[in-house]
């Protein structure tokens, strides 16, 4: 799963904390990274710029540059959060979205695990959501048509035997890595027959793959349609292990997951390609926090180290992680959002005091 | 709202309980429907047959001759659920998605409402899900090519003016009879801003219709992103009062509120139009207990209360939801989806003992 960036001397990292607390968070992942020193190579760097702000400055949601500078230069990247316009604005259109197709980042992975009982809810939720990350509605092809009966808008919704392989590939590796080796797949084949199905029937296909030579033999593969996985996942997390998941379920059913594990504000995600990834936070720019310095750094963090780990270094993923957990635990510094009353700051020194 | 059936002598109910439990509560609900005595005109019923079952006898999921009887012959119907094929079986599709877009039943409301707090998980909700139930994805207008990179599917997603518009003006009235009369546009126009602003705008522009006449100038409005509105759903419940939602987004969101109340057991919901209102548990075919005698019935038993509601037997829809409330309360007969013992045969008589 991870693409060897061998025996390098320096890690170029694109940083792109776009818009709101994205800009408290990122400078937050980017002290941990520094703080491992050896674990990695030498980090190096690259503020790079996308989002809302940008377009209201520039007229563009995601410079050519900021891509060019990823693909060439970057070996990864951290992207923080993007507001978004609260009416349509003619030109503006959603830079994540664009980013991951234009770097062909295929798998939105997202590990929900709870840490400490007193933050969670529920009871202990440990799957991973594996969402298809360039289809679906994501593709935003869409048509506005007057009638004599109003408007008529029509959006297009791709499901590809190609996109849905490659991801259900990555389902399978994650799987086949965890204990319990079980994969859900999520759909809406009741009602979608063609799209859902073809999405279904191709992820259940990989495991017989000649090319996997039975490799997935463990795994287990189990369905839910998404309007039951979300109701499953409140009554019953532990059911699940792997979710996959076409592109908007995938994006909803992580929402789910995350309600159940103490705050948005502790779910990391990647974005992961066959050449590149990027780590991302799963909150958005939280524009009500924004500019107060409370915003939760710890799923910036997290999502550091899963980026780390994805590229192949275990053990400064295991630091970050162990100490992001431990500061959970301890639940001296935390945000409001977990019902604390520290500081962004205050809490990224007491994980720097934990790596 | 309701659609006056004014003093008739007799009141005709098409009963499709369909696969699965459906023939377990429909007949549970309808036993329930003749309690209620002179509080309604007298009830007359009508089998008639669709679902999977049908499809395998007769190769049709939902016969015509169904269809004509509840346009001609009725005035509401009860469906019960619909099991689906695990594969893709040509020719069948849905009936309940066929029966909503043939009758015209617009609106899906569902109402999610904590009764008891031994058997719900989380503070009081109280809330409605106005579900827009004939177009978005459920057009079904799905095709499949081949080409040198696999297969490539594609669905359309249509939203339109028209059924926007009506689908919020039902949302704005039962909002509006609310005593907090918030209204929540729940939609994903931050991706699909072309198909889910055409909803948003379309929803909140009801509010200054000349036609509305300022009636509806003390509802307030809000707006969720779909999978924020799912996890505020499970974090804070309490912001809804009623939201409006796309069909797909209506589906997720309402299966996720009914994991906050003890069971989609317990969950109503009817689909209405403008001539014709059908009652529907929210609850599907539930293959692993068909047969056993301890499906819940009371969900089915709360949808007859909410079609008669809708019809305008206020008196006969209070004592239903009272008789099935107190049942909850008590606890003494429960079924096993609420962690009792009872048979839907014993909650039954026990709702008919307090109605
Ligand atoms: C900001 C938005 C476009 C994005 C998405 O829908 O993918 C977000 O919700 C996410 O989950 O990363
Ligand atoms: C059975 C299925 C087609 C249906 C739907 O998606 O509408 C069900 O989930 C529902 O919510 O009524």
């Amino acid at each position: 799963r991870s693409f060897s960036v061998a025996a390098k001397q320096s890690l170029k990292i694109g940083l792109i904390p776009a818009d709101g607390i994205g800009k408290e968070v990122i400078p937050a992942a980017k002290a941990a990274i520094i703080a491992l020193g050896s674990d990695i190579p030498k980090p190096e760097f690259i503020d790079l710029v996308a989002g809302w702000e940008t377009f209201t400055r520039t007229g563009v949601a995601l410079p050519d540059e900021t891509v060019e500078i990823l693909r060439n230069e970057c070996d990864c990247a951290l992207f923080g959060s993007v507001s978004s316009p609260s009416r349509k604005v003619v030109g503006y259109s959603s830079p994540i979205v664009a980013l991951r197709k234009k770097l062909d980042l295929y798998a939105n992975i997202r590990p929900v695990v709870s840490v400490a009982p007193e933050v969670d809810q529920k009871p202990a939720v440990d799957l991973i959501v594996v969402r298809e990350n360039t289809e679906c509605l994501y593709v935003k092809e869409e048509t506005l048509i007057d009638t004599p009966n109003g408007k008529e808008a029509r959006a297009s919704r791709l499901i590809t035997e190609r996109a849905s392989r490659r991801i259900g590939q990555m389902a399978f590796q994650l799987a086949n890595a965890r204990p319990r080796k079980h994969l859900t797949i999520i759909h809406k084949s009741n009602v979608l027959s063609v799209t859902d199905g073809l999405f279904r029937e191709t992820v259940r296909g990989i495991k017989s793959l000649p090319a996997n030579d039975g490799k997935f033999n463990g795994v287990t593969i189990a369905e839910q349609l998404v309007d039951s996985a979300v109701y499953r996942l409140f009554r019953e997390p532990e059911i699940f292990d792997v979710m996959v998941a076409p592109n908007l379920y995938g994006d909803i059913i992580s929402d789910a997951a995350a309600a159940l594990v103490g705050s948005l504000g502790l779910i990391p995600s990647i974005n992961a390609g066959d050449n590149f990834v990027m780590g991302e936070p799963v909150h958005g720019s939280a524009p009500d926090i924004e500019g107060k310095g409370i915003a939760n750094p710890l799923a910036s963090i997290r999502s550091a180290a899963l980026m780390l780990r994805h590229l192949g270094y275990t053990e400064g993923a295991d630091r970050l992680d162990l100490a992001v957990n431990q500061v959970i635990r301890e639940g001296r510094f935390l945000t409001p959002d977990l019902k604390g009353t520290s500081t962004t700051e205050e809490v990224l020194q007491a994980v720097l005091s934990k790596i």
